[in-house]
């Protein structure tokens, strides 16, 4: 059951990859993840080579599936991440956030499936240039870090689809069964999850993390850095009430910037402050009512998607 | 095929509606789209009581089907072109921008059905307690006004489906059969469409604007009016350009209004100025590549879709 391309290449069960979540997508997630069939992939936006190294042996231990890892190009030692996940049994390596052209033969030379990030269909058409394995049409409503032109997953998958024959994985609103089964209708081969996983029990983000994501609404997010830093969707709270104020009021970003200061995701993911720290987060969270394992998130996902199959096909 | 409640509830044959387009949904589009078994709209938003007598006419010379009328509800008069549209034989009256309480007992206890357009869950809440018949759940994608929260149509439909028990109608980013199967997969019982119909050979819209969306690609459009007069998708022009620069910059609301000036859809829509008329577009525009009439565009949504239902069955 809705086995497509995806799984030949990635070579799982289904076509369901964990997104890469900073703090948050850690050895248990990506373990539990892949285990039950999907593509777990480290988010390695804060993780040093060594957290890679330790993380690895821990998803080992646990699963003898494949598991990936994400990249934000934005790391200067963005290689040397790669190159140790390589060496630890990664096979597939996400990149988002720069040009897909620069490590792309890196990933390919090593024997790793090369995936890329895009907000857009013309960035779709250099990964595809580019020779990358899976293009990721991320939307406008997934959390963290997305595109200016704020193109929204339904519009962007069908025209990411018509414009690449690369295979094409929708990622942004997805969280159950109809998202699923929406993301293949719209011609994406697979789908890519952060939010739904964020709340589960395996995710390393702190309990009130979760909490939050359980008790959200549909309009509980925030883009905050359109001015300042790059747009990044989060969760409401104090933090990015102060951030969009302060970007409406034209403060220059540097002197925001210092307002702000670092650390903020650790603020949220790890110390569990909601209030004062930065939480990615998509807008589809206001549909997530619990905290549920990785493995029955995967199995509900099938499950509910092959109901939808059945009502469709009933009419 | 593809027959939902919507179609039971409306009497029409397919669950597609025309959304309400101002100077673009006119008789000669309204007809044909309700002639090839969808729901034609007239987009009341420039119209006169004196237009909606004249086109409804002419609509009932094409057509023996039902059609209908959208009013957004910032018109002071809006309950006069209500009674003037059901009079006229108007058989479903949609409302936009405004409380959905105001005018449902009145469209009620005339026998027309009564649809409102929502933006978040909350507001969908408070369509059922209303009464109303359809909930039009329309994503930030869309073109023209929408809402504050800005919720993608992926991550609304399944939000607005769960929280009420009314039928549900999914709007913005849907211009073809991957689309319409997308949008039932969410849970919504049938589709919105306005951009697709807007470069259509019915359609009252400037060739010029026609063509300006035939050309138009994903990225293609731009909110303005987040800090003037409320947020609208347009396409992408000097004007908006000039808008999103002034906004930026933190020009203040009465300022800008007074350099935009008034009737700036006008000077797009029927004098053809598609740099310094304002386009209401939605991103699935870029998807869209050649004028078709109306009902040519809907038996490709149909065809379409049962192409979608076999390729998903197949997996």
């Amino acid at each position: 059951m809705f086995r497509t391309q995806i799984c030949d290449i990635l070579n799982i069960e289904y076509p369901i990859i964990l997104g890469g979540m900073v703090w948050v997508g850690r050895a248990d997630l990506v373990a539990a993840v892949s285990d039950a069939g999907g593509l777990g992939v480290l988010g390695a936006g804060g993780m040093t080579v060594e957290d890679i190294e330790k993380d690895s042996e821990i998803i080992k231990a646990k699963t003898s599936k494949p598991f990936g890892l994400n990249v934000p190009l934005a790391r200067p030692d963005a290689d040397e991440l790669i190159n140790a996940a390589i060496d630890c049994g990664a096979s597939v390596i996400s990149t988002s956030a720069g040009s897909p052209k620069k490590y792309t033969a890196l990933i390919k030379d090593r024997g790793a499936k090369a995936m890329h990030v895009v907000s857009a269909a013309k960035f779709a058409k250099k990964c595809e240039e580019a020779g990358l394995d899976i293009i990721v049409a991320e939307g406008f409503e997934a959390g963290g870090h997305n595109g200016f032109d704020e193109i929204t997953t339904m519009a962007l998958t069908p025209q990411v689809a018509s414009s690449v024959s690369t295979p094409v994985v929708s990622a942004g609103g997805i969280a159950d069964g109809r998202g699923f089964v929406a993301a293949l209708a719209l011609g994406a081969q697979g789908v890519q999850i952060g939010t739904r996983f964020m709340a589960s029990a395996e995710a390393a983000a702190h309990q009130n993390v979760k909490d939050a994501v359980v008790n959200m609404e549909d309009s509980g997010t925030a883009i905050t850095g359109r001015t300042t830093g790059g747009p990044a969707r989060c969760l409401k709270n104090k933090l990015t009430d102060m951030i969009v104020a302060e970007e409406a009021k034209g403060t220059p970003p540097d002197k925001l910037m210092e307002m702000i200061g670092g650390g903020r995701s650790i603020t949220a993911c790890l110390d569990g402050d909601c209030d004062e720290g930065s939480i990615y987060c998509g807008q589809i969270g206001g549909s997530i009512t619990s905290i549920k394992t990785a493995g029955e998130i995967i199995a509900d996902i099938v499950s509910e998607a092959k109901q939808v199959m059945e009502s469709l096909n009933s009419l």
